[in-house]
Parts: C-alpha cells; sequence; structure tokens
C-alpha cells in the first residue's frame, strides 16, 4: 500500500478510544475521541500554503488530508479539540518514505516535519523527534472500519509513555451508536 | 531477528500494563500484570511433552518459554494468575513462519496451536484461530527493556476487543520501582 491509499482509506468519520500508559508512573489514562479525516487535492491553499512554510515545492505533493479532533482524557476532564493539516512529500529515491509535514505537531504546538515509512505489511510509520521529545507511532488497519495506532515517546532520553487507539469508523448517515456496532462486526 | 532471538530477548521478568477496549462497549478496562518469561532447552521434558501432545517430531524444537504471570485487571478485581509453555515450531520452508505450541491459550483454556510470523521490522505476529474466536497479536521491542503488544480479538466474524500491554523490564535484584524507572530511561 501506498500513503496516498492509505490517506484515501482513513477519509472519514472515527469514535476513538485512546489509553496511555504512563510508564513512570504505572499508571494507565483513557480518553475517547471523535475524529474527522477529510482529504485535500494538491490545489488545496492549505497544502500550498504547508509546502511553501516548509519550503517545499507544492508539485512535489500529491495532496494531504486535515485531520479534526475533538475528545476527552479521563485526568483533566478538559475538551481536547483541534485540527492539523497533514501532507506526504514522497522521497525521490524511496517511494514508500518520506516526509510528513504538519502544520501543528501532536505532541508540541510547533510545526515540526516527521519521517514516515510505509511497511511491507501496510503500516505507517511516524517519528517525529521535537527539541526535547522523540515520538514514534505506528498506524495499521485491521479492517477497513477498524484501524489501531501505538505509539511511544521518549522525554529527555527515556520512554514516558506508551499510547494505543483503536478508531472504529462510524456511519456517515446512520445513528453513530447503531455505525459503530455495525463497524465493529466487519 | 529470528524467533529464537526474540525469544531470548523476553527472557526475564516484566512489570505489564494492560488495556482493553471493548469495541461495541466502547469501555477501555486496564490491568497490571507481573510476568516471568524463562527459556527452555530442547531437552526440558515439558518441550518434549507438548510437541507429542501435537504429534511432532521434538527434534524440531529448538526449545521454548515458560511464561507466568499474576496480575489484576480493573472490572473483576481478581486475581488472573497462570502459566503456559510455548514450543514454536519453524516452517522448514519458510525459515521466519512457524507454528506455536502452547499447552493453554490465552483467550481460551483448550490447547490450540497458533500460528506465527517474525516480519522483517522485527516483530513477532500470532495469529490463533479458536474454535468461535479470532485473535491476532503483534509483540515487539521499542528497546530491550520494553515491549509492546498490541491484539484484536474476532469473535463470531465481529471484531469485540483491541488490546494492548506495555511491558517494562525488572530488575532482578533491585526493588521493582527502581528498576522500572530505570528500565523506562533506556
Amino acid at each position: 500500500m501506498d500513503i496516498q491509499k492509505f490517506f484515501e482509506l482513513s477519509a472519514g468519520k472515527w469514535f476513538s478510544q485512546r489509553t496511555s500508559h504512563h510508564l513512570a508512573f504505572k499508571q494507565a489514562e483513557s480518553g475517547k475521541s471523535d475524529i474527522k479525516i477529510e482529504m485535500l487535492s494538491a490545489q488545496d491553499p492549505e497544502v500550498i500554503k504547508l509546502c511553501e512554510q516548509y519550503e517545499v515545492d507544492p508539485a512535489l505533493a500529491w495532496g494531504g488530508a486535515r485531520v479534526s479532533w475533538d475528545g476527552t482524557m479521563e485526568w483533566d476532564q478538559e475538551k481536547h479539540a483541534g485540527s492539523s493539516v497533514l501532507v506526504p512529500i514522497p522521497d525521490p529515491e524511496k517511494p514508500n518514505e518520506g516526509q510528513l509535514l504538519r502544520d501543528m505537531g501532536y505532541a508540541e504546538k510547533a510545526s515540526v516535519a516527521g519521517r514516515y515509512v510505509m511497511g511491507s505489511d501496510d503500516s505507517f510509520t511516524l517519528i517525529t523527534e521535537y527539541e526535547t521529545m522523540y515520538s514514534e507511532e505506528r498506524i495499521w488497519f485491521a479492517s477497513e472500519n477498524l484501524r489501531l495506532r501505538a505509539s511511544i515517546l521518549k522525554r529527555f532520553g527515556g520512554f514516558s509513555m506508551a499510547s494505543f487507539c483503536s478508531e472504529i469508523r462510524m456511519g456517515v448517515t446512520k445513528p453513530q451508536e447503531k455505525a459503530a456496532d455495525t463497524a465493529a462486526k466487519n
């Protein structure tokens, strides 16, 4: 699977259950989120703007995606909502790898590009190195309606967190409960 | 990495945090467990016995492991303790794949053999088909002291659960807290 196909399969609305294992504290924290992933074409002004921000020729991008989320985590009970534009730039020498441009980092709010690799098992791995942090995330499909994500976070050279998300595709026109139920059966 | 190397790296004592996402209920459940993995040689009576039980020539086994666990899950607060002997039998045609013999299944208590594949990314994937269940588990090392496991369970043709474990190696002579703390920094 190439990165474009991976993005296409990811497009849609998802109900995401997230759990973070805080490794040093030996504590787990859960959260839930609605996620929306919309495809963006190469001509989309947001794709072009992001390329320009990273000084990458927009002609190298086939497009990208806007990811929006709206959820809560157990410990703070606050709303976590936001959105981010993602634009993969495949490596000309290695078509299964490349840079992932983002207008907002997941773990820090500064813009930072990650490196992605599409594995031979159709998994997507994203490595992002921030100033004081390192994150590695693996996303894969158990079926077209169940997407899984596992990530680890290093801070100051040590692993601090391991997280896991299970994401069930929500129906667009059906009630959410019903759609999640159907998705879980596929 | 071959399966024997994977077992060798897994040997030791681990503190495991487990989270299960019940997909239809949209609920998460957490648990904690101490896990001990001991290597067994090809001459070990338990390895030979397990091969004989599955009618596999014991000469095909390089050995195996005994996995013991002792933990609790949130919902029932009961002790979950037990142990299982695992013996991988590599496929003569495909050295990275094979059968995994077990004297006890993870998801059901009947004996059942699974199929494993060592991936090119050094991950271990185990697929087990029970009578009314299908489980797929992926285990990989983030570092030599942090082992991650993600699994999905299908019942009656539909995904019912996605689980994730993060396992930190415990020091043998050091106090557990201290060892887990050290491991998390490696």
